[in-house]
């Protein structure tokens, strides 16, 4: 295997860094330049599926009709914390066009998350599955959940974390209540000396709320047997994942499981991972030999679609009189729900400024509630409203401009690794950033602008990993008639992937874009290609595309050279069509080629290269809000946005703005008004619906300016691109929280900022 | 591109060399010895897709479902030759369920076959497309082909060839009736001289008839826009070739259009390109937004599937005393029908036997009648019974038995090119195949049995081409359990070919076949692969098969190499585990390589080697059959066929034996009873059901003795199989009709023997 060398890859989920190896293709491509002209990548081109998406004709999970369809339905705990004493079916069994029920005693005993099964009959909270039933129709198959007979033995439930750390709390798990055992922790340097290095010093308490997981399509599974053959049609972030956990859950080989995702709308990380509901789908599939439909309503995904965990973060950070940080310290804990994932949010504070001393110590806390899960950036968002809101406390006590005291602890090296970064252009987005916003116009002091409503400017910073993480493959294969089709095992879930892939095939080989069909989202059909998260797709997959790409041009010069019999030197390639340098009647266009060569069509396939050893690799970016406060009504409205960010190259100048105004949107719902409300009596979730569950519509939106202070970055691939997908939503809400200190002179320290939150600081 | 040369291609439908690149992998790897041992490979194992196939669960394309399916009927020409005066749709348009209606006023003018269109005012054979009307419903459909009004202008028409031929026949087209405009020719040595040295000459008259296609599986396509990508699942032979075909015809990018066919029931040749059912499903489901299904019914195919051609032989043999032969003459028409490929059949005289001095002329005559096209084995079957017909009646003359005859006459090297064989085991399958049937109990001299059911003995030689044709890649694609998935985008027409893909991906990677996952028949999926024709499947995709598994398993050695830190010269692969030999702790399995590399899944891509140059490679074989003809009655009985043939490698014992079957039960229908008929006075076809066209019937199946002489051919690739689609059934007509002169003593010059021909001949 020439050309292979072990690296490093990280598992960004984990923040954690696992000994790999990856692939390197034998020849590293040049990354277009600065001054490289192109004339379709970065451009401001309309999505390729967008005729699809707007005419109705795209076909999501949901739309797919198979004959002899059947439709699932499951029956949910209605209790936070219980043990199923019985099931009754009997009835349900009975009814109108039911053919077949799962619970736990008729459930092979398919093991889970950790020590919990498919179906347990422990519930641990509020949406554990108890049952499924699957009908001839929808309406069948909701009647007969009615009809199932549940009897519960209630538990003592805890929802509230810092109960649940307690030793004698409720245990949702034998081994306690604490994720791992113990706190995550994190130190450099000498902490107390930096605190006691320090002329000023401040603490306080930054808390986040739950966030929970809404994307405009719900979960929702297809699932068909042919033989021994399973086909799942899934709207899921990770066709490759779905295809692994679906066949480790039913022993049965990998490559008997073809997963399929063709559009999807949305996931934020809801949909990293194989859900039970299509495992469940496929066992009674298989038992009664018809496919079956399975999707979750609100209800079900406000329950169950997993959310970013709560925060309370007590924060430290000291400075000396310059400026100068000497010390951060760090300790939250993150109330995780019953069958989670990791809750910490420390990072931007280990990763952002340069800081000699720091500690961190997290907790994630299992309670009787719906499932944490990676949410856009996670524990970045809270994060960041935790660093950023003392940072501008610590300016402020230290008498500096935030946006002064932030250049001044510019970090130019990674402070955790310190390693060098590939590029790191923050100080140009603070410069841009902070002149198109108006950041001299700010009130200073904070709340002295007269009025009731008063206008107020504040900023967060952002860091996020920029490089390539998972393995990508791309398969391009040219046809007779110059055509091709790129394949890739990734997913386009409503980012622009399909559209960036052709833009760059169609840029290399220098032909319409029309005539590029990519193709993803189906574990038979394409090559493997990472899971649709971290910001990671562009940047794995594009430079893969490229590598495709490239190869197919030399194939084709090659080919042009002995059909030809001109020296490969001695060729030109322009506009699709190869020329003889000497002599331009030698001259053929490459659908020829592909044709003469006979070879059917011409194959390539092409691999992210690896990242450079030694180097860091971060996007970088800054936002800047200008919020209004009604200080009589404390509503908040946000008037403007501007996001100037490093991300590497632009592939797409139209999708990468709509990828930002999603993320600034989501980011304002999240500082202003989503928060999940369980009732703290009976342990039940207060906000199972969109009216009581607010997220952010078209008249909440913002004016936003997006800068892109990055042409592209030389070191990390041919393409030079970083994502965007979480660097574009990271900073919103720290950057409103600072904005709202800055109108209205009292900080809020508790997200989301809801006019009753405002009203009470105000007052006191 | 290294490791790439130029190579010679065949195209065998053609009988014509074109110069062509074919794809040379950089490595080659040795074929398998025969002292080889082999699990897997070889063995009589029950093909993969048998359950999916018993059961009734595998999907045809006639199976397609898709929501809001609607229903294509075409009109077809109720005359032989004529022109569309006027065609009204108004009323049929008004009738139930009824979505739109094509005809050559209103369908765009797509270029068919030569001047043709893809509906063309001027009809050529009964049969020809008028209009074809789509509705809710089969019914609507059909009913409403009813209400459409033709009025025809009747032409002249011709249906014998040898009357087609003459200046003052009706033209089916500007430029004559005969293909080319004049006879193929072929010539070597002197025939005049090698007549004049002879001692023996016999010359004879023998004839062939139209034998129809008729596939278990008629021809159905199932087409559906998705905005502007078209997917086609059609019932072909050639996805890639249907693809291009319907891209073509529509103007589109080959991208655009996904063609897919999991299930077949045969296609012998008759789907061997894109049919015009497809692309008039395709242009009416773009126009009414809504799926299309179309098929054929048996009075279709009947008419419109496609036929072998007839043929009139005029043969004239010279041999001197000794045997040896000393010049062979062959003239011959083929009535190709109105839209065909050609007819020609000397092949055979050719290439089988030595001889100095050979002459051929070839007329391919155009008639109103249903189109000839590629059967299986095109041109051989038809060309065998002439040639071996006119060697025994030389051998007969010489006083010779017709098996040592033709030893005397063996080929050493091709006589055609001059060049070596890579391997032909022919007399060793005349040696063994003549042992089985008791060669020397047939009657000598012929007809001499008493009583009145008399029992013969005949035999007939096969040759075809025998190395890979077209080009083949396989994908494989190893998961993290260490189940593959093979990918490769030719066709399981019925003949085995998922099964032998996943026997040789299990016997190199030595893991369970049940981990092996064969994917076919998918333009977007697969990458690209061979038409299923010309017996080249398995020598084309089988060495790909092999290439790809061979990389797949020194990736995993590379991979367990970096793991286990050992060389990779001392690790040992056995059964997917991988030790090292100086210490057996160091030990890995295969999944677990994949999954510690964190490369996704693991991919290869094999290809198949080119042809070794300077060879010929050819199949041969022999073919003995045992008869029992009822001299009351006429009645031809074939008691037993021994099938003895040098196929190289045999890959499935089981599937083998399958396909020997079907081709010598296809052989005898041709020998004993297939015929289209022709009114001459109407020009309509009289035989277009099976009622009245007959195909043998499993009581009319013989005792079948197949024997392989081959064990594999070390020049031709890494696994040295050729093919056996085709030898399977050539030799059986002439052998049977052989027979039948063995056993009565005169010589029936006309297939089929029907019991009214027995008669005749017994009567004169």
């Amino acid at each position: 295997m020439p050309g292979r060398k072990i690296i490093k890859a990280k598992n960004f989920f984990e923040e954690d860094f696992i000994e790999s190896l990856a692939e390197v293709p034998v020849e590293k491509i040049e990354s277009w330049g600065a001054d490289t002209k192109l004339n379709i990548v970065g451009k401001p081109i309309p999505r390729v599926d967008g005729y699809d998406k707007v005419s109705g004709t795209a076909k999501y999970t949901f739309d797919i009709k198979l004959p002899h369809l059947t439709y699932a339905k499951i029956l949910h705990s209605p209790l936070p914390h219980a043990k199923i004493k019985s099931i009754d079916t009997r009835q349900a069994k009975k009814a109108p066009g039911v053919l077949y029920i799962l619970t736990h005693e008729n459930c092979p005993p398919i093991k889970w998350w950790r020590v919990t099964f498919l179906f347990d009959p422990h519930v641990r909270n509020e949406g554990d599955e108890v049952a499924c039933v699957v009908a001839t129709s929808e309406k069948c198959a909701e009647d007969a959940l009615k009809l199932i007979k549940v009897e519960y033995e209630a538990l003592p439930f805890v929802i509230d974390p810092e109960k649940a750390m307690q030793t004698d709390a409720p245990r949702l798990y034998d081994a306690g209540n604490i994720l791992g055992g113990g706190p995550s922790k994190y130190a450099r340097g000498d902490v107390e000396k930096g605190f006691a290095e320090a002329d000023f010093i401040v603490e306080d308490t930054i808390s986040t709320q739950v966030e929970v997981h809404n994307p405009t399509e719900p979960f929702c599974s297809v699932v068909n047997w042919d033989g021994d053959q399973l086909t799942v049609w899934d709207s899921t972030q990770t066709i490759f994942g779905v295809r692994s956990s679906v066949a480790g859950a039913l022993e049965i080989p990998e490559s008997h499981v073809r997963v399929i995702k063709k559009y999807m709308g949305g996931g934020f990380g809801s949909k990293l991972e194989g859900g039970k509901y299509t495992v469940i789908a496929a066992i009674i599939s298989r038992e009664i030999g018809r496919p079956v439909k399975i999707y979750f309503n609100r209800k079900q995904m406000n329950l169950n679609a997993g959310n970013r965990p709560d925060s309370v973060q007590k924060l430290k950070a000291g400075a000396k009189k310059d400026g100068t940080l000497t010390a951060l310290s760090h300790y939250s804990h993150a109330a995780v729900g019953a069958h989670p994932s990791g809750g910490g949010c420390s990072w931007p504070l280990r990763a952002i400024y340069k800081c000699p001393n720091v500690k961190v110590e997290e907790y994630s806390v299992m309670i009787n509630a719906g499932r944490a899960r990676p949410f856009r950036a996670p524990g970045h968002v809270q994060g960041t409203v935790g660093l950023e809101s003392i940072m501008d406390e610590l300016a402020e006590k230290a008498g500096l401009d935030p946006l002064e005291f932030r250049l001044k602890n510019y970090a130019e090296v990674d402070p955790v690794s310190n390693q060098p970064y590939t590029t790191k252009r923050l100080r140009e987005a603070y410069l841009r950033g902070s002149a198109a916003i108006g950041w001299n116009e700010r009130q200073n002091p904070a709340g002295s602008q007269p009025g009731p409503v008063k206008i107020g400017i504040g900023m967060a910073t952002q860091i996020w990993w920029g490089g390539g993480g998972p393995p990508a493959y791309v398969t391009m294969k040219m046809s007779g008639d110059g055509s091709v089709e790129v394949l890739c095992g990734t997913q386009d879930i409503g980012t622009g992937t399909y559209t960036f892939m052709a833009q760059i095939a169609a840029e290399v080989l220098e032909i319409p874009m029309e005539k590029v069909t990519p193709i993803l989202g189906d574990t038979a059909a394409c090559p493997y290609g990472p899971t649709s998260g971290g910001s990671m797709t562009a940047p794995s997959v594009a430079p893969a595309v490229r590598d495709a790409a490239e190869q197919m041009k030399a194939k084709l010069i090659s080919g042009a050279a002995a059909l030809l019999e001109v020296p490969e030197t001695e060729l030109q390639y322009k506009n699709g069509v190869i020329t003889s340098i000497k002599d331009a009647k030698k001259t053929i266009k490459i659908d020829n080629i592909v044709r003469r060569m006979r070879l059917g069509t011409l194959v390539t396939t092409g691999a992210r290269e690896a990242n450079p050893v030694g180097y860091q690799i971060n996007s970088f970016g800054t936002q800047f809000a200008k919020v209004a406060v009604d200080t009589e009504t404390g509503k908040v409205t946000v008037l403007k946005i501007v996001a100037a960010h490093d991300i590497g190259r632009v592939l797409n100048k139209m999708t990468l703005e709509n990828q930002f105004h999603g993320g600034i949107i989501q980011g304002l719902g999240f500082a202003l008004m989503e928060e999940r409300v369980i009732d703290p009596n009976t342990g039940l979730v207060l906000t199972k619906n969109l009216h009581d569950y607010k997220v952010p519509l078209l008249l909440d939106t913002p004016e936003i300016e997006v800068i892109i202070v990055s042409d592209h970055d030389p070191l990390i691939s041919n393409m030079g691109v970083k994502g965007i997908g979480e660097p574009a939503m990271i900073p919103t809400p720290a950057a409103i929280t600072n904005a709202v200190y800055n109108a209205i002179g009292v900080r809020i320290k508790s997200l989301p900022i809801t006019p009753d939150k405002v009203l009470m600081a105000l007052q006191g």
